[in-house]
Formats: C-alpha cells, structure tokens, sequence
C-alpha cells in the first residue's frame, strides 16, 4: 500500500513513523516548507514528493494533515489527485467544514484524539496514536470500501478509531476539548491580574491549578483557527458554563451549604460517571453482519456503535463475488461491547452473528 | 520538643509522620474519631492522648488539623489548653476567619499547599509537605518567638513557610485552587449534559479535559466549608471568569481572528510567567538583620518578603541577653531573591548583613 501524507508537522510526522511500524506500507509525504519536509523525512523514512498532487497520484490513502484553516482547500487538492479508489482522510480539529466541502464518496473526515503541546516534526512519535480514539465521521454519501480503508488505517497506526456524524464530533469536542482550552485561557487570566493586584509575584501554584491551566495559551497557529472553526458550538458551551456559574455565585451568595454539598456531589457523581464510561476491556470479538451492498450501509453501521460508544478495534468488508452482497466483520473489545453492537446492527435490519 | 496534633487525618497525620523524621520530637495526637486516631497512632507512631486539651497542655507547639468549620473552635480551646509559652498553629485553607477569631499572640494561622484527592489518616506521608509551599498568615499582634517556631516547624517538615496577611491568603487562594475546582465542577456538569444530549455516552475523552476536571467533585466534607469561608473572595473570581468568558464569546461571535489570536497569546504569556515565577534554585544564603525586640517586627518583615513573593528556607530569632534588640537570620535560595530581600529588610529601616 501506498500512503500519502500532505502536511508533515506533528500529526503527518508521527502518521508516517507509525506506519513505518507497518508491514509492505510505502509512504510519501509532502509539506510547503522544504525544510519541515526534509526533517519529517529523515526522522520517518518518507520519501519525499515534489508537490502534494504527486505525493497523492497513485496512493491507495492520503492522510492531509493541513492547518485547520487551510484543510478544505487541500483535501479537495488531494481528491482532485488522487487516483478514483483512493481514500482520502484528514486529521483536523473540527470536522463540520472539511467535510461540507469536500461531498466525494472518497472523503472520511478523521481526527486522532492524539497530539501534544509541542508542534512540528521534531516531536513526532511512532507511538502517539496508540490507544488512542481515532474519530471517523462518514456520511451517507461515504463510500464503504474507502471507510473500511480509514477504520483499518486508525486501527494500523494504533488507535481505536470511532464514528460519528461531523456535527455531533464538533459539538462534542467543543465540550471535551475547545471548552478546557477557553477555561484554561480565561483562569491564567484571572490568575494573572489577581497576582498583581495582590503584589505576590512568585504565587506558590497548587496543582488543581497546574492542571487546570497546563494547556492554557495553546499555539494560535493551530487555535485561532480550531476555536473560530467551531465557534458556534463553542459559544453554545460557554453560554452553558456562565450560566452553571451563576447557580453557584447564588449558592455562596446565600451561604447554602446544603445547596454547595448537593452541587459538589452531583459534580462528583458526573466525574465518576464519567471516568467510568471510559474504562474499557475484556476479549476481543468478532461480529460478521450480512448486508446488502448499497451505498451507506457501512457508514449507517459505524455511525450506529459509534453514537452508542462503541470502539471498534477493525472492521473489513467482504464483498461477495457478484458485489451484490457482502459481510461486514466487526472486531470489539469486550463483551458487554459486542452484545450492544449485536442488539443494535439487529435494529438496523441485518443478520448477525458472532465469534 | 514535643509536639500536639489535633485531628489526625491526612494533614495532621502526615504532619506526625514528618516530624517522626527529625530527631528529639515527641508527638502526642487527638483526634474526636478514636479509631482514626488508632490508625494515626499506628502509622506515624505518635502517641495518642485522651483529649484535645491533654494533647496540647504541656506541648511546645499545637498543629490543629481540624475541619475548616471547626477549625476556629478547635484553635479556640487549643490555645485555651496550651503552655503560655507554646505556638498554636493550623492547616485550614481559609485563613481570615480563624486568624480574626483567635487574636493571640500565639496564634500563627497555617496553610500548607499539599494533601490529595482523597483524605484519612491511611493516605498520610511523611513527605507530603516536602517542597510545599506553606502558608504562615501572622498579623502585628503576632509574637515574634511564636512565628519563628512556626517557621522552624513547617521547614523542618519539609516545606518552604511563606507568610502572608491573612486576606490576602484567601484572595490568593480563592484564584490558585478554589475557582479551579469550582471550573472543574462546572465543567463536568457541562460535558455531562453535553454527552447525554449528543447520545454519546462512551465519549473518548483528550487530556485537556482530564486534567481540567481532576478535581472535580473533591469530598464535600471539606469543600463545602472551603467554599462557604471564602465565599466572596471566590465570588469575586467568579464575576472575573464570567466578564473574561462574555470576551471570548464577543471575539468568536464577530469571527475576530486577529482578537482570537491576541488573546490567546496573552494567555500564552501569562502562563510562561507564572510559570517562570515557580522556578527558583541557587545557593542557600543567610541574610542577618538587626532589630529592635518590639511585637510584631519580625511578622512585619516576614509579610514584606512573603508578599515579594520571598520563600524563607528557614528563619532564626536570636534576642540579645538584655532582650532589648535582636538578631533575625533568614536563610533564603538563590541570589536574586536574597538581594531583593536585603534591600526589602533595609526599606524596612534594619541593619543587614549577608553571608
């Protein structure tokens, strides 16, 4: 296999090593800036390409890793030259736009929940996407063959790649993601004009603090771009927080003790919530579905476990030989998982078994 | 010397553990919960006593470790109990309130910035306060003597002590860790009902969030107090939070990439210089000051130098043998901040001298 990387900063860069990591993948790369290309190449092995259409000519996949700003221009570059059965994915931020643009079968919006404070090639890993959520967000025009691609391509390079619909990715990391950035902003702020009011230049941070605000000023060159992307679930956010912020100025203002206690609890209740959805674990299954080869039965399938929290860990797709049938193997992890995939593709109309 | 803990959870435990280290420290211990104090009493070998009141009669210095709703109760009786000669200190992590209802020259209000998600006596450490920063909050009516054990005692357990006027503790402290936990509260809630309305309750969920809401929910039985004793520094913060959040809507509702960007650089550069501010190192310098032996001069230089943001590594009251005047040896880290310090002590009108 062939793979195309067209922006080798931190995430194309560790793209590339981690599907170095890979059996029979070749991998080409391309960047606007010379010198980022030739450090990603010397640290990855990637062959250099001249421009990103040749890096894209003849690559089974092409992973863009453009700046957010810049991402629909260059997906719809890369689909301009990529062969007709190519996959072309991305690995942007927020995913509504990329994917309104750019309405070809060939397109699957992606976002790796994977990345650091620090950009560039240089702080690339082989191993940044491993265990890692890998989101895909098909639509109904998606082809399955090419979202079968971008699920095993997360899957190869190490992550647990997970569908969803592109709006509901976005209002959810502006919750899960672009929300902490803007508290973490907002609280180094407030820090900084209470420190000086109180002429206490060296505070001794605690680490509630710390933590809060480790990525607080994130670099704009990647932010700006992300938080006016998605500004308009961002804004539905903060609405939601200033409001949440309200309740508890009444309940101090009025002293309610009791009111603060039920309002830390549920706090706690929610986190422990929470945290518990995100444990995961057991064997790992495998689920066949037989279906009809029509467009969109894939992504109708991934967008089912994936809006109920279903990680699948790969999934293939089997056409039989006259293409107008096929099976669908699902691998899951863990039992509970599996039962739920099985009940819901069931829903869907389709006939399930299980290994 | 001996030593009186009143309450042995985390604090007060790990307060004994600490001192178990130095040489020729007894420590007696109390606590209303007998078997919490059993399991005090069993870990850091402190002896138990059969009240608060046989604890601190006859100690050389009382560290009250008690819930901050108790906390000016327990101070109360503890300094009702002690030696006439004997330093009353405490851990709460609101000062004003303790410090204007116990206005005895013995009294040294204490903070120290360590503990952990999760309280008791079985979760105590003999390192817990080792490079802390400990709040002392003395006012002008503080006896000199009295601070400088305070000092002694929280350096020799392991931390940097720090003084600072009560007020301006909590102002402080309502910024570093009250509205840090009240934003991850918030936070969890938002993403909580986020999730439910989404439908998607396996969210994968990145580090930013994570580590924005490692303290959400911490145990009511110690916030809520928290929150209610320093209800309108913290409703103060909040007001700033939500002025600061109205901004950020405003920018990412006019689209305002320039804004956006100026923002959160400014945020950028805020954090890099609270950060900066935290790193300290260097050698270990003395700096001796003479003083007249009047109430309150030693309080009145260690506030100066705390409130420069001055860690003391150890401080030392010597009274000359008439006790007209004095000699105070401060030992601080680092060059620069011993010759902030010398010229701070000299503003003050001392004698100075550095070694």
């Amino acid at each position: 296999m062939r793979l195309a990387i067209i922006g080798t900063g931190l995430l194309g860069t560790s793209v590339a090593m981690a599907a170095a990591r890979l059996d029979s993948v070749e991998v080409v790369g391309w960047d606007p800036n010379p010198e980022s290309l030739a450090e990603a190449a010397a640290i990855s092995g990637m062959t250099p390409a001249a421009s990103a259409a040749d890096a894209a000519a003849g690559s089974d996949a092409v992973v863009v890793a453009a700046p957010v700003a810049r991402l629909a221009g260059a997906v719809s570059d890369a689909l301009v030259a990529a062969p007709e059965d190519s996959l072309v994915t991305d690995v942007g931020s927020t995913k509504a736009g990329v994917v309104a643009a750019n309405p070809d079968p060939r397109f699957v919006g992606g976002h790796p929940l994977a990345g650091g404070e620090t950009g560039g090639p240089g702080n690339a890993r082989a191993d940044l996407f491993d265990g890692a959520t890998w989101y895909l967000t098909p639509t109904d025009g998606t082809a399955g063959v090419q979202l079968e691609r971008a699920f095993r391509l997360a899957s190869d390079l190490g992550a647990r790649p997970r569908a969803l619909p592109p709006e509901v990715h976005d209002r959810i990391l502006a919750t899960v993601s672009h929300l902490p950035h803007v508290l973490a902003n907002v609280l180094v702020a407030e820090a900084d004009a209470t420190l000086a009011e109180e002429g206490e230049p060296l505070p001794a941070i605690g680490p509630s603090f710390r933590d809060s605000t480790r990525v607080a000023g994130s670099p704009s060159a990647i932010w700006t771009d992300i938080y006016l992307a998605n500004a308009s679930a961002l804004i539905e956010r903060i609405d939601g927080i200033v409001e949440r912020l309200g309740e508890v100025r009444g309940l101090l203002e009025s002293a309610d003790a009791d009111g603060v206690t039920a309002w830390n609890d549920q706090a706690a209740a929610q986190r422990a919530r929470i945290a518990a959805e995100q444990v995961s674990g057991g064997d790992m299954r495998s689920v066949r579905v037989a279906v009809p080869n029509r467009p969109g039965v894939l992504a109708e399938i991934a967008l089912a476990l994936g809006s109920a929290g279903i990680d699948l860990a790969d999934l293939q797709l089997h056409p039989a030989a006259d293409r107008s049938t096929g099976t669908i193997v699902l691998w899951i992890e863990g039992d509970g998982p599996t039962e739920k995939a099985v009940a819901l593709v069931r829903q869907l109309g389709h006939t399930v078994s299980v290994r």
